[in-house]
């Protein structure tokens, strides 16, 4: 019987031992794909207690403590961040099998040296030194440091200034910090009051007028560029499904223009609008080498009540089923058609659509571009074992495993780059075990050296950081 | 190599072994789904043979015969008890791998003591020992007895006088029976004549007049009500989805008003129809604090010639793949923002569904009701050690596995208590697996705890009984 | 720690290398799903080169080459014979967990006995010794008797002379060859061009006018008794999904004389055409006691780029996510209503659908024909390790693995034959792992009986070979 989170955690065969040891564990991480906080690295925010770091803001625990049926106060009310922290500690013994079990012990392993479980009996003791580590040692860039990573990348708002970007430029050293374009906001034209406040935004931010769609999206392109020039590559949608839908610009102008006017849409216009505008930033996109990333196939917001009491993306979000391979066929031979198909990676949120993702990714590759169609890394609800090991396997039958630009942490929470570290286990493991079982060659040598294009030098190579 | 079935059946590993023989194995049966009929359990039949038993109602079986190109007449038809035995002894060595492999020779083994494998060498003898044993123990309050069941639930239509639930209870000792309301024959309002004699039957139960949408929901009201003074605590619902439809109650009236005219109505008001009539109980089950079970997907009665022959439920069922969550969620939210969400089970029968399940039950959750939202156990076709497995890893995944309310036989035989056994081995060996692996902290009193709280504590709190 | 691909590949016990060696190993291959061309084998080609017979139109390694940003002329375009293979030997290392790699060596090994990895180290002298065993042993008839192939079915167009098959049966010995009815062309109506010219075909390769949709079935029926008489026993046809389109008679004249005279048709024309025209073939099917084969769910051609410049079938084809059980159900209810539905064979392209294909196939038995209605071995895609347990899984779970007709190669190359070692290992695996578990009796003469009807004797009692 193997020890609970120990050295070889996840590793299961002498090859994925070495294969995980020898080559992944030392990399450094390129994350092209979170949601942290530009300030907070730019500042080197200092955090006052592990509630503030691990339990703020991280909806993952809020469903476990809802599904306990915690009181909400002790999630995102008003209890103190001691109350907060007790209420999880006691929560802990019974989420085993849910991903937080691993991360929760893997976090506190590490950076904290926590070797504990926690629980209420360890609660106050671990509470109080991991506080006096994040006090110490651990702010965001001493936490960047210690997990090792070369690149972040943030999730931005076409409209945002990118000052802490630009700050953070200015100070050497560390990890560096590279904005993404992500205009979900921009595309929200199903929700008026929200669209055009948007709009207004836009034309203040860009100090023009924004009549017609053609404003619009010259607009939005000046945002385009303006991330360029902070070092931009990446941009970022997430979107419930592509639409096939039939459209003419002088529909989309008249679309745009009813919305301008607060004129409600149908939801045909919705679609059109959303997907004319999808297409335009892919093409933008391709213009400028960059890589675009859509995550597909959540269902959000499906609690009125708590939307309304806490806003979004406070873990009232769902899996979808909706249909995906039509659609997306259709967005992506449209660009490939133009000739205007940037490097793309796919997030489908559904485990049930891996394989279909997979080989629909399969039929836009190009000359010259390694691996430029991606199944991207499982993500969000299937960020977990079972997940990962299903993506892995989807891209490996359907694609190139070898080629694939590997994970991403995707996360509120600077505690999170210990996601990595989990990939990588699971990712050695599998290998390992193809090869105990004489399904692979015991080629360590080459077999390390995928687990490290993988891990590391894939991603640098696919975004050119 | 293990030998088959033997009492380690399904249990890989010493945790797995220690978990299910010193926690789940004596825990006492609460068997809240079921199709067991009221009355023999009430005046406690005895049956003459095992084919009464084992072979008349079950459409597995049925199913597996007619795949190997069987004789209707020695399934539903005319052939004798033994000639029907005979039939299934001989196909039994070509069912393996087949879940009805496992349930068979474990039915046979507990509580017939009949460990020889079932084949046509074996099948008289075999037939005429468990028949003695039948006439002898095994009655169905034998069989209860024999299974350790503490309470069962049967599933019941509105119009029933529960005249054997009250009988029952008159007799002291032995399982608890409990009605369940499934209201399904009411809501098919897209079958005119029955749908009609329904209401007319309701009228008559009632003796009241059914004019209007008010009356028909005021009548089931008072079935309801009758129900809760008779000990139901339950509602279960079978139907392939939800549906987000708009409609207000002039709409649903004038629906109504046409059905109860035998005017042909169009798909949208079937449907209008069927998620207000759902909705409206909903409503009963949360005041009265009952719980309320979904069971989607299921496209029914795919065989015409055989369901003009033989009737619903005799094996042409299929697993549906109609969309789900955009409908689930609208229907659960609708609910939760009136405040009139109950204690919610669904069981989806496409495996394709149980990821997208749990994260949605996860949106819902109450303050003070742990494990309000329940993704039920594997159903149906999904019943048997694959789809066991799948349910409990993405329950696991996507929410906490601590909390589940655990296994139902939803069956028609009284043998079938026998897969709660199977449901406990595999759990074990889940927990098991995770613990020598390193992946769980081999803490067998914790675990244990879980386990004999799924297999037990958490339905009896769960359900209040 | 296993060698690769050493005599005991895949198989992880001890009772599957008895049940491979000792049963599967050795029976004839008979393979009732092919794409090799008639005239290779009735010709008796030699391959001039590994690359012709092995690169050429295996667009499976032209995906993989793609991801890898190789060159489209090294894959479809004018490079030399030895250029393209060296381009593939470099690609080799970088397919691990692909299919293509197991496949690659196990055709190396066999028949060729190289047993070397290929990568650019081997890559010459590789392709001499294969070149040389092609030039010596390895013609196309040499290779189906290496094979042991007793049967292989060819995919016929229904214009097709059938000159090939007539010739191949005047020469004595070898693999007998059959035709396939595959008629996908004569249903393309929604392609106007390119019906209009099949009509045409059509009419004068029976030399009749065709004006009315009874004239067009009418011609097709002849073919379809053209084939019966050259030995044709099956039919297969490729498509998205069935539908549930309710249609007359003088619908469909109105649709064929719209579509004979070049008018577009709406999406719900061509539908009832396709429907109609399928239900009339499976009538035909039915009367000749044939057996009928429908490979549905795949989204063809989604890249109109290389469409334009390489045409169909290379490689740019994907897994669909279509809804299909109802339009199943329909399709096969309306047949088996009128008494008319034939042995039915089905094949879904995403692995999301096994369960619910499988549970619908069972609901269309028939008396005395075991095995009827079969869930068809894991495709395309799918036709890998992963793939074909999940297929077996989910036809194990929800019918009868006992009856199963086993595996096809499906493939444009004589090398594919390798894929029947390949399935007979995962099937010998599956039932061995089960046995060692304790969760099948350690019989092994009865499970090598299964074993030895699934690989040989199911698919000749089926078909009638």
């Amino acid at each position: 019987m193997k020890s609970f989170l120990d050295e070889d955690f996840l590793l299961h065969s002498e090859t994925a031992r070495a294969l995980y040891h020898d080559y992944a564990a030392r990399l450094p991480v390129v994350d092209f794909h979170t949601h942290l906080p530009p300030q907070e690295i730019a500042e080197n925010r200092r955090f006052s207690s592990m509630t503030e770091i691990w339990l703020q803001g991280d909806h993952y625990k809020w469903r476990a403590l809802r599904a306990l049926g915690v009181d909400e106060r002790y999630i995102t009310g008003d209890a103190t961040d001691w109350e907060k922290f007790e209420q999880w500690a006691k929560a802990v013994p019974w989420v085993v099998r849910n991903p937080l079990y691993h991360w929760t012990h893997l976090e506190l392993q590490k950076p904290f040296v926590e070797k504990r479980l926690l629980s209420p009996q360890t609660a106050r003791s671990i509470y109080d030194g991991c506080n006096a580590l994040l006090q110490e040692k651990y702010s965001t860039q001493g936490l960047l440091e210690y997990y090792n990573v070369e690149t972040v990348c943030t999730t931005d708002d076409p409209c945002d200034d990118l000052a802490y970007h630009i700050a953070r430029r200015k100070t050497p050293g560390g990890a560096r910090m590279l904005p993404t374009f992500r205009p979900d906001r921009a595309l929200e034209i199903d929700r008026p009051n929200e669209f055009i406040a948007y709009v207004e935004r836009l034309e203040s931010v860009e100090n023009v007028r924004i009549q017609h769609y053609e404003d619009f999206l010259s607009a939005l392109l000046k945002r385009h560029d303006f991330f360029h020039t902070q070092g931009c590559r990446v941009a970022d949608h997430g979107l419930q499904q592509f639409y096939q839908e039939e459209f003419s610009p002088t529909e989309l102008r008249a679309v745009f223009a009813k919305a301008r006017n607060r004129a409600p849409l149908t939801p045909e216009e919705t679609r059109q609008f959303k997907m004319d505008a999808l297409h335009q930033i892919a093409r933008w996109n391709q213009a400028k080498g960059w890589v675009q990333q859509y995550h597909l196939g959540a269902l959000r917001n499906n609690n009125t009540r708590q939307l309304n009491r806490l806003g979004r993306d406070s873990g009232y979000d769902s899996i979808g089923d909706f249909p995906q391979v039509a659609g997306l066929a259709h967005f992506l031979d449209r660009l490939e058609k133009e000739g205007a198909l940037a490097k793309t990676i796919v997030y489908p949120i559904n485990p049930s659509d891996f394989e279909a993702f997979a080989t629909m990714m399969g039929n836009f590759h190009e000359t010259g571009v390694p691996g430029k169609m991606q199944l991207g890394a499982a993500w969000w609800f299937l960020d977990q074992k079972d997940g990962i090991q299903k993506q892995l396997d989807a891209l490996s039958n359907m694609g190139l495993l070898s080629q694939f630009v590997g994970m991403v942490a995707d996360s509120r929470s600077f505690l999170s780059f210990s996601r990595h570290e989990y990939f990588r286990r699971v990712l050695c493991n599998v290998f390992g075990a193809d090869v105990e079982r004489g399904e692979l060659p015991n080629d360590l040598p080459h077999l390390g050296n995928i687990v490290e294009n993988i891990c590391y030098h894939n991603p640098r190579r696919y975004f050119g950081f």
